[in-house]
């Protein structure tokens, strides 16, 4: 296989795993190296590789992102006994354009 | 209220808290800066401030654990809503008496 076709397997297989499970729990490191986790709501969109979240422009994460950008997001569904443990970069994103075409109203 | 009052009844909160949730997700940072998690069976054990888990000698997580003992565990319940984040330091024990007085066989 290609390597581009590793990564649309990829994407797809972990699209799958996460589906349904409308809340992940987001691991960052605090600038003291402690490691705090918080839920967060998932929005409804094709996976493609990227995960978007909405959060407070103040909020104690954002610090923490700005601070170390490795973050863990864990995805569980204890009934179907699915855990899934997704490692990645974050990148804080103020795009006016993004939040009017990911925003939905449940998100409040 | 005393500072052991303080412990006492944020052990107890905890402890209710996590109640009932078999499975905790255990974030560990590799030794790249990756945070990595991972499902760990809880043992149905008192909480007195310490989580105890099972696993083995030669598992990543313990290479990660020798070189950041900085972990975060979360649990999750969507049925009841329930988000926990646990920040602590954890700490590799290779004690027989220990491990005979909490191993139970569903943890095979």
């Amino acid at each position: 296989m290609t390597q581009q076709q590793d990564r649309y397997l990829a994407i797809k297989t972990l699209g799958e795993k996460v589906k349904g499970i409308r809340t992940a729990m987001l691991t960052t490191e605090h600038d003291d190296g402690t490691l705090i986790s918080r839920p967060m709501a998932t929005l409804d969109v094709e996976f493609d590789g990227e995960l978007w979240f909405f959060t407070y422009a103040d909020a104690h994460k954002v610090g923490d992102i700005r601070h170390d950008q490795q973050v863990n997001l864990s995805y569980v569904n204890e009934h179907d006994n699915r855990y899934v443990s997704v490692s990645g970069t974050a990148q804080l994103v103020r795009d006016r354009a993004t939040i009017d075409e990911l925003w939905k109203p449940f998100l409040k």
